[in-house]
């Protein structure tokens, strides 16, 4: 069967030529999808880049938009006809199999619990981060949707991560490691102790203890569970590492007074390293998981290209059931 | 006036070979060093070392000894006549001028308490840590000794952070960051947000706002704030980057296909890079500050050299009287 996947034609810094543009590039008979916008402002956008149109691209009306920089709840509540919304609604409604935005994150969070709901044992939907290692890549979350987390939003982060991980990576059993500041459970704040009991006695998931700091470029665990606050600063930090690299190697070669062709010769090392932080190599998107239905989150500034890989990456986590696992970890009958 | 410098001449994974060592290198008659620990011990090391003794140096009795692995507080207690309580007293009671340590950090934060007292309007003493970045170092501080943080011992690790930045680093108004998730007040988690009000109402510091992860690399602030457990997790990831990346470098060069010998030239690269990570360059220790007395806490791991860097530091934050600076900022009377 045919998948059909819902796009947010409005999402994102570049919308929608870039949507559009990406959508004509994956649009088949076996993926079908569905644009959600103002219907005059798609038209003339698909007509710029497909004149005869698409025959598997479908033009929704959905004449309001929830800008970049608008309150996420407050938007969502007063714009029912935003391409959000709309499509949204399509996906609860069985006609769409997911959701595909590059738009407001907030907002588009705040308008799936409001559309879509959470999943039963779900308090706090979360979008985990493909974090590079020096053995492949690994899953942290929460990374900044959820600030003052509790101990059992940790655990149900943790189920998420192992949800995700068996189901779209194919690690079969995810190891899932708690953040803080050291191996003892005793050790770090009192979030992350009470955490580590919840963990330690939870069956739904691959608890192998607490983590450090250093150990997550080691690959030390396949899912790393830490509160959005701590998420969010290290993910940064990690980031920034890549663009503050280049600048201490040019003034290790000046002060060591190395040929400036070890310099020249760098560069083409730190491109490799920075397309390993870049997002878009892991597809430039993420699912946004717990809520009741297949949401992938886009960067703002995504390009053709990301839409490109995003919207069969959706088809890939609808037909993997993520939801479903989910529930059947988070409901502890797993 | 000569300085007088007490040691712990029992803390440290390598104690007391090493400091007898790094102690007989800089004591002179403007430093004179006080060695604590049990006197037999103390004598037949020296006798190792430095057959006749050494005139500015004196070996004092302290019977007990606390473990690395003891439990901080326990052992404090138990333990009145150990080299770190002894050292303390004799701060305490104006017989020397600071007190140098390597031992069990925990324990000598407890002592340093139990002993010498807080600094008036401290509640919580912290440890700064010094962090690379593109220009010059920063302070961040708090980096483990305090989990769970209230709003106003963020504005005290501030207030600290600015006392020692001008005291000692001679930067006359550092400025001062929140680490947060955004730079709007409004971001962050609760203690964030509590802390950004406390912080833009103080005149005792040059808060220059919210910073983010991404941006201690690139020295957006002379001193980060961040709380204990936060301070901790990304100090470790930060330093895991100098063992990770010499393992990507290889990848890449592998992937590549880069002549080997873009490999080699790296290597005197990370080689200068981990030194600017590694915390033996600036000093290899760091004061305690919020208690009454200049206390200096060394890696466990510490070599003579390290003591050998460590003790005049402790003279120079000493007589830059950081604990004054600290009083007069928390009190609010600047």
């Amino acid at each position: 069967m045919a998948a059909r996947i819902a796009v947010d034609a409005m999402g994102g810094d570049n919308a929608p030529g870039v949507v559009i543009e990406g959508a004509l590039r994956v649009a088949s008979g076996d993926l079908q999808l569905l644009l959600f916008g103002p219907l005059r402002v798609l038209q003339e956008e698909m007509a710029r880049h497909a004149p005869k149109g698409h025959p598997y691209i479908a033009l929704i009306n959905a004449p309001q938009v929830i800008g970049m920089g608008d309150s996420p709840v407050a938007a969502v509540r007063a714009k029912p006809y935003s391409s959000m919304r709309i499509g949204l609604a399509y996906l609860r409604d069985g006609k769409a199999d997911a959701f595909v935005s590059a738009g407001n994150t907030g907002a588009l969070a705040a308008a799936s619990l409001f559309v879509l709901g959470r999943l039963l044992g779900v308090s706090r939907p979360s979008i985990p981060t493909y974090y590079p290692s020096i053995n492949g890549v690994c899953l942290v979350l929460d990374v900044g949707s959820n600030m003052d987390s509790k101990p059992e939003h940790l655990l149900q982060f943790g189920q998420m991560g192992t949800a995700y991980a068996r189901r779209v990576l194919d690690i079969e059993q995810p190891r899932v490691g708690l953040l803080s500041v050291g191996e003892e459970p005793a050790k770090g704040n009192e979030l992350v102790r009470a955490a580590n009991k919840l963990f330690s006695a939870a069956t739904s998931i691959n608890f192998v203890g607490n983590i450090e700091g250093g150990d997550i470029l080691h690959h030390a665990a396949d899912v790393v569970v830490c509160d959005g606050f701590v998420g969010n600063v290290i993910l940064k930090l990690t980031e920034s590492v890549m663009t503050a690299l280049p600048v201490m190697v040019g003034q290790e070669v000046a002060a060591q007074g190395l040929p400036p062709s070890v310099a020249d010769s760098f560069k083409c090392i730190v491109g490799g390293l920075k397309q390993r932080f870049n997002p878009e190599t892991y597809g430039g998107c993420a699912p946004l998981l717990g809520v009741n239905g297949t949401v992938i989150v886009l960067h703002g500034s995504s390009g053709a290209r990301a839409f490109e890989k995003a919207i069969p990456l959706a088809v890939r986590i609808a037909s993997a059931d993520v939801s479903a696992a989910i529930r059947v970890l988070a409901l502890g009958t797993a």
